[in-house]
């Protein structure tokens, strides 16, 4: 499994991927799911993966073969955000018919997709949700972030913490507690955790980290957010026992 | 959607299920997903259900049918947790065979599974999983709970809170807090809220209630449990941003 977040905020962008891949929990291996592409002053684009590995994978590598040849419309040249996203789609695409129809005959999910984002000079941040069919959403001041791989631990907390104004700094902590739930609940995600922040307008990237499994911030998160929830948890009052429409018996 | 959960204690049980049903999103009803069979002095047991709608309740109609004929063996009569669960995995077996080829034929799954506990005369209080296909699992001191429907909003909660020695007052804190989670997550899952306590050694239940959507305890759970969790997160320091191993600039 995987899980990968990504949020387009005013003041920039946070990209955050986990590295582990298991085909079957007896093959568990680790694979950095984040490509970054910087030319400063120019143009950040982060990809992020999830699915197939060997799908993402080489669509990563078509997508990078494309980009020696300046002739060709690449990601280096592309003029929009829409325009990449249209370019990694076409990517997926070609992949799923080289070796989808292999897979299926075999049972096994080629389901690949993709998040991409960044800024491109004359343009503001954007960020796309690549589906496994090639087509692609893109986030909106409704929909501030897009996730993928395994969401639904770590979505509770983005829920309540993003917004629009969120700085970087909040962002990068939500998005850390948001890593942290969802590897307590599901062992197929696991550390390191690979993080881009994007200042909007900056054209380079503002921090590049990979937090290790014995990483200081990812323990103190983990041990403080549990015992935050604890706490918070202890003052929520009691339900009244009493106060229902069918009284049996009473709880003291 | 559906989200049920149901707990094993030391100190008795919890069950709880939401009331949504959908088929579509333009086809929401409220059904009752928990069933209680009380015989005071001699048995408690409650059944929760998830999936399809027409399995589950063709399912509980057959175990209800059955209990009609004190000849046969039948929920009244069965001698512990474990025959009961063999009892309805027959029942749902039984429908499955009669009703699932013709829902596969027009692409309707025709998945359902139970929660099954409670206490007969003679026995420990037992907790039993279900699946679609009528084998089951029982919970044990190391897995105190189970849920079915939408899980995994909900599920890391009652991770933190739960352990053999929780109380029940506090578990059902739980629980409400779990629902709370899932619902606003996910809107087809949602109140009112059926919840039942059980007592060890009581043979009756202690505390049979329904939480409707303006239910005090409800929305008070919602606000604290909300801020509770903003103030955990406020809390938690921001990451060290020059600390790291690839410094391209620093955000202050």
């Amino acid at each position: 499994m995987t899980y990968c977040v990504a949020a387009n905020l005013n003041a920039g962008m946070i990209f955050a991927s986990d590295s582990r891949t298991n085909a079957g929990v007896d093959n568990i291996a680790r694979f950095c799911k984040m490509r970054v592409f910087e030319n400063p002053g120019d143009r950040v684009i982060v990809t992020l993966t999830s699915g197939n590995l060997a799908i993402s994978q080489s669509t990563v590598n078509l997508l990078m073969q494309k980009a020696r040849d300046p002739q060709q419309k690449n990601i280096w040249n592309c003029n929009s955000l829409y325009e990449v996203s249209q370019l990694l789609g076409d990517c997926l695409r070609e992949i799923q018919q080289r070796d989808g129809p292999y897979l299926t005959q075999h049972n096994i999910d080629p389901n690949s997709s993709f998040l991409v984002g960044g800024q491109i000079r004359g343009e503001e941040p954007r960020l796309f949700n690549i589906y496994t069919e090639g087509n692609f959403i893109e986030t909106s001041q409704d929909t501030l972030f897009f996730q993928i791989g395994e969401t639904k631990y770590g979505k509770p907390i983005l829920d309540r913490v993003l917004s629009p104004a969120t700085s970087l700094p909040e962002a990068a902590k939500s998005v850390i507690v948001s890593f942290d739930s969802t590897m307590r609940s599901n062992i197929s995600v696991g550390p390191p955790i690979d993080l881009v922040v994007y200042e909007r307008d900056s054209y380079k990237v503002a921090l590049h980290k990979r937090l290790e499994e014995n990483d200081p911030y990812l323990n103190l998160v983990h041990h403080q957010w549990g015992e935050g929830l604890k706490r918070a948890f202890t003052q929520l009052p009691d339900m009244e026992w009493r106060d229902d429409g069918y009284p049996r018996s009473a709880l003291s």
